[in-house]
């Protein structure tokens, strides 16, 4: 049997692949591996068999057997440890590649997110306008840097790693917003992560849940 | 020769044990290796030579050897895989002790840093009082949901875990906003936390730098 992740039977995004279920419908292709897909609707996200699953009622999870994990990250790394083609076999470039899973998620991400749901949440409020710029500055802080550390490389260490697969999906959420547009290497560097056969399997698995539901 | 992590020179915390060097102290305390502390002023984090290091400028990082690492997540990860104490030998309860590592970091701490970060920077814009229950409802959104799933446990998964450690942080960082006081079964797990010896022996060695430095 294979590992059974969840996603949204109805994203919000519309099939543009920025769900958090695209990182492991990603990481399960680089790595050869099949999985399945159980669909879960806003409503059940908050009920208690899901939260059983994922205490903060959120996708994507993945269950093995006995085993139930959630958290995009936790997830990714799962199946990069078991599998090859996510970390490399070297101890020292191993940890480094770890290093920026984390900062994907733990330093890179934040202020991403914070922009965007401020876009839902704040949009009509009187100071969105004045807020706005202080957000994207902290984007700006952030991109600036790691355009300084990406230099004209391909990925951010070596082979393409874990690290990269959270980085590109990441600053993708910045998709529509101008920021990416300022830093040609940065968004080379997510043309490259999108221009994978294991990227394009996965975009066009969580596209066709899509689609068919848009029919149904 | 031991590991060398960096602190600030000058903490802004003034020795609270709220920097993340604290962390990394723990973990090091909880599997009984010893480190070394390298202090970094205000100035030197921004610097070519500490940038090296640490792309985004920040501490603390990690040196090895030949081994250059930053991300406190990926840090306390490194020495939790490397040494027994952190992680359990069980393959899906060690993978379940991850998820809560990724969980503290990417679910848990961003709001809790959003509303830190609009105490600094927002204090005295004319949005901030009405903006402020705003990051304090989504704070209480992942309290009611961690303190639902850890019900009356000691830790979030059977033993105590670099998940737990992270996650007992980065609560710490709720301290004199009242939030954590709502939530009983959460002060008690972080004063579960608080009360480890090596949580003790990392505290006090972060306090003394700050002692030092003020008296100096």
């Amino acid at each position: 049997m294979s590992p059974t992740i969840t996603a949204f039977a109805q994203s919000p995004d519309r099939g543009r692949g920025l769900a958090r279920d695209m990182r492991v419908r990603w990481a399960f292709e680089e790595v050869g591996q099949p999985y399945d897909v159980r669909l879960v609707s806003f409503l059940e996200l908050k009920q208690a068999a899901h939260r059983a699953l994922h205490p903060f009622g959120q996708i994507p999870t993945y269950q093995d057997g006995d085993l139930a994990l959630f958290e995009s990250g936790a997830i990714v790394f799962h199946i990069a440890e078991r599998h090859a083609g996510l970390l490399p076999h070297d101890a020292d470039a191993r940890a480094r590649a770890i290093t920026w899973m984390f900062a994907a998620l733990n330093t890179v991400e934040p202020p991403i997110v914070e922009r965007e749901m401020a876009g839902y949440a704040e949009r009509d409020k009187p100071w969105y306008a004045e807020r706005l710029p202080i957000l994207e500055g902290r984007i700006r802080d952030r991109l600036d840097e790691l355009a300084a550390r990406l230099g004209d490389a391909d990925w951010l260490d070596g082979e393409f790693s874990a690290g990269d697969l959270l980085m590109v999906l990441v600053l993708r959420r910045l998709e529509g917003s101008g920021l990416l547009e300022e830093y040609p290497t940065l968004s080379a560097y997510v043309a490259r992560g999108q221009a994978r056969p294991a990227y394009q399997r996965a975009f066009d698995a969580q596209l066709a849940v899509f689609t068919a539901a848009s029919r149904g």
